[in-house]
């Protein structure tokens, strides 16, 4: 049952329930882009990215990456283990795409020849700035070991998404994980893996199936969530 | 003898000479701030600026860090060995101020509890933006066994600098430094170490003795960079 609530993110809520060790995560349509200077509803989006949450999680901890998810409640609510999210926001790319593009002066798409692990201090108020890992660990946002952990998870993730989402004719461009600590402080993946916080680019034709058709005003923005969700579900091609 | 100009930066023109693994660097007392936005000459800085990082990187040498100076030629030029330079600029934190603490929403002054090695990828056209290791890996900046030496050799100029420094009453704030590669692709110590590339505040008082009275319109521009040659060229106190 869910008692107060504990946090309010642009794309979720988060109560707490009887259970000190255990919340419930409802997800909303609201979509933000651009630091909150883009704000609408996504029809669907809550119910569509707490179904392939719902669905991914499981199979990264059968893959070896401990999450936080317990269980799907309703369409847009799960019950996830209780943590504290480590303010330091992890960005894995494979292929170069939006805000690296625009830094480095590098047409989206090109491939990158190494993942590429980044680092962003999660604050609403400095837009996410990115960072590395000596300024998380001088500013307290993270221990060490912490974040040699979350990189080996993170890549993990990784070595575990790719294959999946091809065998589903999609590319992974890149993807944003959020970490928490339990009240042990063990690190484990929390928030959501869903077109919110994912490129995904069909591997025919490059369009684009994730939140960038939010951003950038493509249209077609439910379709694209709810074309995800059915891929994310379809027993793998071949 | 200079030959043909190579390079024209900022704050230095470089030359080739007759012997092809030798370059001749002229210090200018161009300074520019803001990625090049605001513009002007400081009397005097070319040759105070030769006459420090002169002074500083025989001392470097000597402490194990590797460097391209050779000889002091003149006022404002110095002999120096060949390199390309590695794209990959080095910013070395001990107390977080400027640009730092902007991003981060930190008072500046505010003291880190361990040092901050930052890299940003050198370029004007970009503002010389800010990477990390597995960006300069993955677009072929440099290799993880360069920028492996370039923490190393950078952790070692600190190490060495802060204890000169504080025995010269002056608190090294941060740094920036930019390193090269030799024909025979040794990573070595380039550019300068200066009141352009280093914050410097007076231990007593926290005075800017450095480019930031230029960039924040502080006066005393000239005063503080021939204050700063004083203290870099006058024997430990105590």
């Amino acid at each position: 049952m869910k008692l107060e609530q504990r946090y309010e993110g642009k794309a979720k809520k988060v109560y707490a329930t009887e259970n000190p060790a255990e919340y419930i995560v409802e997800y909303k349509d609201d979509a933000t882009a651009f630091n909150g200077v883009k704000k609408a509803q996504i029809g669907g989006k809550g119910e569509i990215n707490n179904a392939i949450t719902a669905h991914l999680f499981p199979l990264l901890e059968r893959a070896g990456v401990p999450t936080h998810f317990i269980e799907k409640l309703s369409e847009r609510e799960q019950r996830v283990r209780a943590v504290t999210i480590i303010p330091v926001e992890v960005i894995v790319r494979n292929v170069a795409a939006g805000s690296f593009c625009k830094r480095l002066g590098i047409e989206e798409g090109t491939a990158l020849s190494r993942p590429v692990v980044e680092y962003c201090y999660k604050s609403d108020a400095l837009g996410d700035p990115l960072i590395n890992t000596d300024t998380a660990i001088a500013l307290g946002w993270a221990t060490n070991e912490e974040l040699s952990r979350i990189r080996e998870l993170s890549l993990k993730v990784r070595d575990f998404l790719v294959p999946f989402f091809a065998a589903r004719s999609t590319r992974l461009i890149d993807f944003k994980l959020e970490f928490g600590k339990t009240l042990d402080g063990t690190v484990i993946l929390a928030d959501e893996i869903s077109p919110d916080t994912c490129r995904f680019w069909d591997a025919e034709t490059n369009e684009k199936l994730d939140k960038d058709r939010f951003r950038r005003d493509l249209g077609g923005v439910e379709d694209a969530y709810a074309e995800m969700l059915r891929r994310v579900t379809t027993p793998a091609q071949g």
